[in-house]
């Protein structure tokens, strides 16, 4: 089942039906956000039959894996697939598996620098075109007291995220500077996949 | 008039009267990203009867007036106020007049980097406790053509933005990368001023 979304002011000039290969509501809004309209298809690629060591490739290829799955079932649209990934201490961060584990990364993160990287894949089925690319950004946390961290996990957010934060939720509280793509932590840089869609005519 | 904003999830301990002294739609998302319960009421404060040289110093004189304003019908709240400006080339930029004064400006900040400031301050009616500061990130924008900007200024949306542009909205699609405190370009360092709510035990 696909959905369709719409956003209300002057809509931009849209000339192709853009498929959303992922179910994160971040990735919603940021298309939302920026005016598009389009249909949300979920991918069901099983993320833990790759192994890669590099964590950049290895978000690029999921990206292009799930847009790939999707991709298959239509013969003209464009179909957006990514993954977020977040690193610190040359390690890779995915979502926590419990609570306990969300804390522990959250208590590594405070004071320090860390990098959100999404990895992202667009696919033109009728014209046979494939983007592949990534974009990351620097994030620098503020000290979290013991307090803090237990409050923003009892949220339940940090679940739901690489590396137990979100920037567009209440994670945004953690922040103390970002450099680079921003849209790259909060998985998806809209910027950079728009400018993909207009060389391919899209918008 | 007052009114009262709520977010679902499970919700942080707020344990004082919080009012956004805004009718910012951005800046009431900002505050409902990170949790907050809160009403909104405007200031009312004429900002043309103040002159500054320095923009930042007249951002946070802004902010501080705009709060000051509402302070005054509260005994017991935390009252904040906020004022942003976009800096390029040494000018202050508010918001463009018409939609040819945003294009003219969206064509001098593309491809360059400018600076969005924004002053806040929050007021403890109750203890008597002003802050008062500023944030500030530096935005480099990619190149834009004239088809882009038209489009842009088309939808309405630089008219009610300082410098023209929304990072938060459509404007988006313009940003190449950003340094700096992220959320003093959208209209409210929401991380800043989470930390002075836990400081003033408002949360």
């Amino acid at each position: 089942m696909s959905l369709l979304y719409q956003r209300g002011k002057r809509d931009i000039m849209q000339k192709r039906r853009i498929i959303l290969a992922s179910r994160s509501p971040r990735r919603k809004k940021l298309l939302e956000q920026v005016g598009l309209e389009f249909e949300i298809c979920e991918s069901n690629f099983d993320e833990d039959s790759v192994s890669l060591a590099d964590p950049i490739e290895l978000a690029k290829f999921l990206a292009l894996k799930k847009a790939e799955a999707v991709a298959a079932r239509y013969d003209d649209a464009i179909i957006i697939g990514a993954d977020s990934v977040v690193i610190f201490n040359d390690q890779a961060l995915g979502k926590p598996k419990n609570s306990a584990e969300a804390k522990r990364i959250l208590s590594e993160l405070s004071g320090k620098e860390n990098k959100g990287i999404t990895g992202y894949a667009i696919i033109d089925t009728k014209n046979k075109i494939v983007v592949n690319n990534h974009s990351e950004a620097v994030v620098k946390f503020r000290d979290l007291s013991d307090l803090e961290i237990d409050e923003y996990v009892a949220t339940g957010e940090p679940l739901d995220m690489a590396g137990a934060y979100g920037l567009m939720d209440r994670g945004a509280t953690l922040m103390d500077t970002v450099s680079g793509n921003f849209y790259s932590i909060v998985g998806l840089p809209i910027n950079e996949v728009y400018i993909e869609l207009r060389k391919m005519g899209a918008v």
